[in-house]
């Protein structure tokens, strides 16, 4: 059986450009013992991808060059060396950006498209909706009453750390690029306040819609977002640190003065609690998010939003516009039916 | 019944000069009911109270200028309201630079000068232990094996964290100014590791002195200490951030590039946990910690050094020297016999 990937061609600076994938078409391997064929059907698209092109020291190895990109798919089973996994079932693997894979048949998770649209397992329902799950209620622990504010709410990180809040009694404000966003983030995602961080009285606008300043700042963007809300935090305020996406592209920081030390002070003065994560620390709470999020799903108080893309071929252009914000909702990419 | 006091004459810019203060001589009023008289015998400096020489916006409120210079004292009562308090009693109060005060008996602690000299009810058995104590253990969690580093460390925060850190099974790195101070803090207090931030190579001892890398790092000094820290920090790491004793005289951020962006990514990166803190939201723990280092003294698992300046009319260039590192151990000005 052939795939066809892409592969990282060289570890991009800034903005990752065309020239740093390739695609090629290979011979797979496999499946061996314990192994599956699988055929991909969609492939999640996901800022942390940025971070994984980059050898810079992190939380993960980065993928080497010359190998093919990684990513969660949603697959069908083509083979499978396991009678526990069927041909046509379909299951959540950690395939890459290719059209086909062979995996480790124990990591594979195998969904039932009768429940929720398998699509859901990359987004509201997996790891995005995980991370919003676990970070908010982990370290942010938004109280009733509390203002919870989060940016690239719209994502499905941000949408779900938004609908949860709510849940929780909290007021939420949500943050996004464009008027079309706001208005989603108002009229379909229910959020208490919505805010485009393009307008240029944004500090102002976050000011006037956090009247009794923010509780939790869910952290997944960095930059402007980031600085507009420093003055509004509260005492004791919490802030789940688990993306950077305005920073990913940085190749040096910014011009000063240094505000390394005006951070540090606000922490101080403030009582703060900053803490970044990434949800795999988390992994003994799934077995209370899956079922929870799937009800909540259900009774139509968590919403989602996909951006699906067709074909592998509009891969690169597809996680470039994630990367600037062109996407609208949780960006899947479409390689088969 | 007269008082001399040293009062804020006005806020000072940077380091604070001889001209931010002046004494007086004025009449006390009282006491009224639920008060007592009391003559300070001594008077603690400490490094917050250069917070409240500024009108910024902090966790507590300036003292205004007029007023007299706010502090924690060790007291002789001299009359009192209450038949639970008798002249002669020696009481913690918070009378403030002056030689004698009116203050509410509800907010006296009676001493007992048989169980421990009445000065650590200011250092190592006071305010400073108790920081030490609450932010050490319920923000910085030392396991057993982990490292904990800490500077200012003959101070009376640093080196009751250091102390605390060895009972607790941890490897304590401890940080000052100065030859005679490292010697301390190896000798006497028993660091496992003591260095010199001066040092010219200081990152670079700081590096071979944490092998296994930073677990806890309670932050009560910030600046250039904090730099050489921060690509020290292992994975998960706790910074408890109870002070930043070499920015308080800053008037404007130091120059470029912008190091907050770097910050914020190494928090998500090494999922660190930054929580800033001030003791009295920790109040709750006040019943476990009397009597624990209490024991710990009387066992001399726990030392403290205490650097005594005699006379009111030198409180104001000892609190000078405190902010520059000149005194060694707690620094406390006497006032009286």
């Amino acid at each position: 059986m052939k795939t066809t990937r892409i592969v990282l061609a060289s570890r991009p600076t800034g903005m990752p450009e065309d020239e740093n994938f390739r695609t090629e078409t290979v011979e797979l391997e496999g499946p061996g013992p314990g192994q599956a064929l699988l055929q991909t059907l969609y492939l999640s698209l996901d800022p942390y991808m940025r971070g994984r092109m980059s050898d810079a020291p992190s939380y993960a190895p980065p993928v080497e060059v010359g190998e093919t990109m990684c990513g969660a798919t949603v697959s069908r089973v083509l083979e499978s060396t396991d009678p526990a996994l069927q041909p046509g079932d379909i299951v959540l693997g950690y395939g890459g950006w290719q059209t086909h894979s062979v995996e480790a048949i124990g990591y594979l998770r195998k969904l039932d498209p009768s429940t929720a649209p398998v699509t859901t397992a990359l987004g509201v329902l997996g790891m995005p909706g995980f991370t919003a799950y676990s970070g908010l209620l982990t370290i942010g622990r938004p109280q009733e009453g509390e203002t919870v504010v989060v940016a690239a709410a719209t994502g499905p990180v941000g949408a779900t750390v938004g609908q949860i809040a709510k849940i929780k009694g909290a007021r939420a404000v949500g943050i996004a690029g464009g008027p079309k966003k706001v208005a989603l983030l108002r009229d379909y995602f229910g959020f208490d306040a919505a805010l485009d961080h393009r307008a240029p009285d944004f500090a102002d606008q976050l000011a006037a819609a956090t009247p009794d300043g923010i509780d939790v700042y869910f952290e997944n963007v960095g930059g402007p977002v980031f600085d507009a809300v420093l003055p509004r935090l509260n005492k004791f305020a919490r802030i789940p640190v688990c993306g950077l996406i305005a920073n990913y592209n940085d190749t040096e920081l910014p011009p000063g003065p240094d505000r390394l030390p005006l951070l540090t002070s606000l922490i101080l003065r403030k009582s703060l609690t900053l803490r970044g994560f990434i949800q795999t620390e988390f992994q003994n709470q799934a077995g209370e998010f899956y079922p929870a999020a799937a009800e909540w799903l259900s009774e139509g108080r968590l919403k989602y939003l996909e951006d699906i893309v067709e074909g592998l071929d509009n891969a690169v252009e597809a996680f470039q516009g994630l990367l600037t914000g062109k996407n609208l909702g949780k960006l899947v990419i479409k390689i088969a039916d």
